[in-house]
């Protein structure tokens, strides 16, 4: 059944080996000052920075600079932004590169004029005002979904905290643009950890509830996409199919869609924000090296669906086994594409030390859909995991 | 792969048992003058006119009425909406209904000021301004996915014309309440009517290309849902989890997004439309009893997706057979799935007169996907379908 449940994404998405075109059309749409965001030198090193450069300079735009975003953003770097911001009265943010430069974007729009907004919006989840700044995003690296939604985590480092918000959806990019093209020199650890991070997203949205509806049909077909592309795109990273489906996919993934009506999980997400606050890992990575134990730990609590997972995602004949040996063959089916995809499976191999693992468990944040989990329980699935 | 493709979807989506509980703050967004757009007492049966009626005087609106909208909406009582809105300077646009109703609101919505709107606008493709008067739709019958695109159908009589038309995503209706329970008065026969109108939305985005992509894996999980739906909902009309799933699919599959990056077939749309110009049959029904002949004259030009269907969608096992048995077992599949549904399989059933074929064949639209058919392959088409 579906549960009664809202659903709207504003976000306009612009696809495709031509999708750059866009932008000049969609800069119509807002003032004369654009914040420029971006991480290290990738967007320079293949030619974006200085396209996009020269799309704003024709359209006449006032451009302003807020670069050296990180993987996992820190709170600092995003507070460079919000004073740029405030100081030159921005009209447009435009993220360009990964999710943690547009989640990075997301926070620096809502920001403005508060003292301490980590405090208020991440910790103390207080509302915001339909007054942000418009953010639009144009995409080089998949994973995050955070080009069509309103998630937006951060670290601060002081506080040793990696926090995750999801805002409304005046607060979504209002344009993304997405050429798979872009993510074509991404090295392959970050290629296959950002496709982890879409499993994981589909996993925490697909392991709930009992019965099948709409949500988990789709979030198998999903699953299904993200398997085929995932070996293509690892024999060769220029392929362009399997680059754009897993691109779109990434999307899909998390624009709220397909958890629609749906009870959800994401503990795992959870226990990795944790995980990379004390170890700063690749987050997919984080995700891929937790998931196994994690799943292990709780799918007999929610058996039928683990039954279903080995059977449709992973055509699992599953005619002459019991629900124990079918679902543990679904799980075992994803502890190998794990392993096949180069994808890390012990936490260890992410810095995580056997010191920090009761920390990790004792800061996490309580979720879960078929178990709900103490923190004693996640430091047995670290414990697996490392 | 996926072509580049252009995605928005602006429509909110208010979904479950209590959506209507939305209506109060959605009108909040629009000025004083409401045209409600119904069809004829179906929803004074179920007490949802009264409902609305009482939500709107307490939000102090000016209530203005334009009933009796038919399926297979007419031009004329179009009309009758487009000089209610002239005549009175209408602020929202609220349809109540299914997709006829709808997608007569919308074409009221962008018809004013025109003196042959559907000459301009169906016939020759003009643009439409962007000042439109905004629609909001409650929709109370599935099938069309009217209550979250821009399409809109429309019938002129007097040019024995049934044409569609897809306008730009700011036609779209603005929010969209969807209440289950309001279809669960259907008649089976609309019901299943219905139900096949999204089923061959899926297969004609389904049925043209040939690679594998994440539009197609949707689709595929789309169709399951409605297979296993249709057999529920069947065998109890008021089992909400089979109406609420089939409620959710209806609109996923025609708000755009499951054709993304794709290209497109429609000829049955197409040939339906001209059939029930001359017929005034169920648009569904239409659709059921036209597929099977159409899939079987054009399946060898796309033999491998057919394949694809047999063994995705029905769960044939493929193994021992040759790809054109394969590609066979699941159009028979999709035969028995119309017949079992008890959907109409026969044009003759639904008024259909041989003398009619040529002409019905004669003015249909040509497009297809996997083979593009001209009118004497229609004819054939029909013939096989009588």
């Amino acid at each position: 059944m579906l549960y009664d449940f809202y659903y709207e994404n504003p976000t306009r998405i612009h696809f495709g080996k031509n999708s750059l075109d866009a932008l000049k059309n969609e800069l119509n749409n807002y003032g004369k000052k654009v914040l420029l965001v971006y991480g290290g030198g990738s967007i320079k090193k293949i030619g974006l920075y200085d396209e996009v450069i020269n799309i704003l300079n024709a359209a006449n735009k006032e451009i302003y600079e807020c670069s050296g975003i990180t993987p996992n953003p820190r709170y600092k770097d995003m507070m460079r932004g919000v004073k740029l911001i405030e100081d030159n009265n921005i009209d447009l943010i435009l993220a360009v590169g990964g999710g943690s430069v547009i989640d990075c974007a997301k926070g620096m729009s809502v920001s403005m004029g508060l003292k301490d907004p980590f405090k208020d919006l991440w910790l103390d989840f207080k509302d915001v005002t339909k007054n942000n700044v418009p953010v639009g995003a144009i995409l080089t690296m998949t994973g995050t979904g955070s080009e069509c939604n309103g998630g937006s985590v951060i670290t601060d480092e002081d506080r040793m905290l990696k926090k995750g918000r999801v805002f409304p959806p005046h607060v979504y990019p209002k344009f993304a643009i997405l050429n798979p093209e872009y993510t074509y020199t991404v090295s392959k650890y970050q290629m296959v950890s950002g496709i982890f991070d879409i499993f994981s997203h589909l996993m925490e949205q697909y392991f709930s509830g009992n019965d099948e509806n709409v949500s988990d049909y789709l979030i198998e077909g999903l699953m299904k996409t993200l398997i085929k592309s995932t070996k293509e795109a690892l024999k060769d990273p220029k392929n362009y199919e399997a680059r754009s489906n897993i691109m779109w996919t990434s999307s899909l993934a998390l624009n709220t869609l397909v958890g629609c009506g749906k009870e959800q999980d994401w503990e795992v997400h959870s226990i990795e924000h944790q995980l990379s606050a004390y170890t700063d890992c690749a987050h997919g990575m984080g995700l891929a090296a937790i998931s196994v134990p994690y799943y292990k730990y709780i799918y007999k609590y929610g058996i039928d669906k683990f039954v279903r997972f080995a059977k449709n995602v992973w055509d699992i004949d599953i005619s002459n086994l019991t629900k124990e040996e079918a679902a543990l063959k679904g799980i075992e089916a994803l502890a190998n594409y794990i392993k096949e995809s180069k994808m890390v499976y012990k936490i260890s191999e992410l810095g995580a030390t056997e010191e920090m693992l009761h920390d990790i468990a004792y800061s996490c944040d309580l979720g879960g859909a078929y178990k709900k989990l103490n923190h004693e329980e996640i430091l047995e699935i670290l414990k697996a995991a490392y």
